[in-house]
């Protein structure tokens, strides 16, 4: 196939409370360097260009985060970075991007990538990707990239994977709701199922077919909104017509047949929350982890630590602490998918200038 | 008796490196604001100015800190602030006060106050001082004051009250060194304990009378001192000669029917590490204790924290949480007393800046 049909989508929404008080409003998870020098999304980017070129990715972002999405992504064209007027979960927003590379090529292929995860190596991604994108083409399926499991994970969905398509290809049995611990498990033994990644490779046209069976009044607006000048208030006219539904509930469960999945062979982390930086930072001997040489611990363990001051821990393990420059936040390790309660709190005391 | 003359020697030593961070080697704990708006010094000298005037106050500090201890202390004579060129604990410094003041009125009485000591209410504090001071110019006493203790603290020495000498004023049977918990209660049990709060009353001759039976090489050098100029050369002679001894072990200890108590109505806190802000400081209902209103906690209990920035906690108990310009400290609260070993850990390290 022509690789110069694909086209790479990034979807770059989310408030990102799960990362407070580094995480604002503002400044949502894809905009934070957690793991290196440069931010999520700007990794995202890195990861696909020497796929597409610059003209061939896209970014589809919220109003609040726009202006410093596009300083990220200054390497694209600026019509690139598609700015939503309001939040209506990923199938209108990848269905908008769809409109605006469907006459950009004989066929389209879309490669649909969350702006906010870890990936490695990118040999690897790149060659599952390729056969994503094969797939795509040559089968005419909506493909999803699944992740071999490590750990019965409560907080992803999961795809049960049937028969074999290809090298890494297997059709779709079902797709499975983010599980109780327990069928977590169940599905980790009998090695059927991979991790619901949240990427995708389909040509356009069969994500338009799709959405156009599955969800008409989506399709229907979008129509319209395609065949317009494509101006503010054609886009307004869009959003405010599109039901806010994930793809995967209102596309991928109901597809059948035409739902494939490539079992990925890169190494994945959604890095969800706070806790889940400790896949991606090394720890000292004492399973303690800070980035920078200011931290003095004694008598401390499991903790880990994002800050700029010298940090100096005695007797406390298994925390997380998080020094913003107006914010300190000090939480249990197995409480870190909580944290969104804290930001909830400060919203009821009105202390906005920390959200 | 005349209170012309007595004069106040409030001893401001100390490194304090057990309220590191807020603590520094140039900033120790009697320069720290840790009740109030003004440092704990400052409230040594304002509880004992209604007593005697400011040219009958004087402080002895170190060298690192004779400045600041200067501006806080700017209402005495510069003078007044006697600066010792090398620490050598308590007698030496005490001795060095009494040198200053012996010619400066008749028979002079020294009242003898640690710097960084928490006390109120003041009128109280007034009446037993000058319960102490008639105690020990009537009956040529050295008078030490003591605290009905409140727990079995294994961080104070302990004072065996003897015959009654006078209102609140008793005889010394025996001093106690720090006991062990068991000893501890075994001397609250018998309700005759007192907790030695390091404070006195005396007749600067009785003093020196003693020190000369009991430290009489410290005594040489003093007359030397008392007789000299006063240079820094002769200041540095003295100290140079002066062995390092507690007032408690090297005098008190030993002079048997000479040591008197007095049996304080005031409330009292030494206030001797990170813990003890709890005796101080307001709990909100779960037990939390921070000073202003950036404090915001879920699911956690009994935390003490001193900050400028804002400070969410979640699911975390009984921690110490003290930020400054460049550093976080975040203990375990029963581990308080343990704080020199960081400092001890970054001096290893070579964190100079951080000491």
């Amino acid at each position: 196939m022509d690789n110069n049909r694909i086209f790479a989508v990034i979807i770059a929404g989310g408030r990102g409370t799960r990362f407070w008080p580094l995480s604002r409003i503002a400044r949502p998870k894809h905009l934070l360097n957690l793991n290196g020098n440069t931010s999520l999304l700007r990794q995202t980017l890195d990861r696909v260009l020497p796929l597409v070129t610059p003209q061939r990715a896209l970014v589809v972002t919220m109003k609040s985060h726009a202006e410093e999405v596009r300083q990220v992504a200054n390497d694209l064209p600026s019509k690139n970075v598609l700015v939503e007027p309001v939040g209506k979960n990923t199938a209108p927003a990848i269905a908008l991007a769809a409109a605006h590379i469907m006459d950009k090529a004989e066929d389209p292929i879309m490669v649909v990538l969350p702006s906010d995860h870890i990936i490695s190596p990118l040999e690897k991604f790149l060659a599952d990707i390729q056969i994503g994108a094969n797939l795509a083409d040559s089968k005419g399926v909506l493909a999803t990239f699944g992740i071999r499991p490590t750990r019965p994970e409560t907080g992803y969905g999961y795809i049960e994977v049937g028969e074999k398509l290809g090298a890494q290809a297997f059709s779709v049995l079902s797709f499975k709701e983010k599980p109780n611990r327990k069928k977590a498990k169940d599905y980790i033994g009998t090695g059927r199922y991979l991790w619901n990644s949240g990427m995708f490779a389909f040509r356009a046209k069969v994500l338009m077919k799709n959405i156009n069976t599955h969800l008409p009044a989506l399709y229907t607006a979008w129509e319209a909104y395609k065949n317009s000048p494509k101006t503010q208030e054609d886009l307004e006219k869009y959003y405010a017509a599109a039901e806010p539904v994930y793809i995967d509930y209102g596309i991928m469960e109901k597809c059948g047949n035409v739902a494939a999945v490539v079992n990925a062979s890169f190494d994945w982390s959604d890095i969800g929350s706070w806790d889940a930086i400790d896949d991606v930072w090394k720890a000292d001997s004492a399973g303690n982890r800070k980035q920078g040489d200011s931290f003095v611990s004694i008598a401390s363990k499991e903790n880990t630590v994002v800050s700029k001051k010298l940090v100096a821990l005695l007797g406390v393990d298994n925390l997380i602490v998080v020094e913003t420059d107006d914010a300190i936040m000090i939480c249990k390790k197995d409480r870190a998918q909580e944290i969104k309660l804290l930001v909830e709190e400060m919203e009821r005391r009105g202390l906005k200038d920390y959200l």
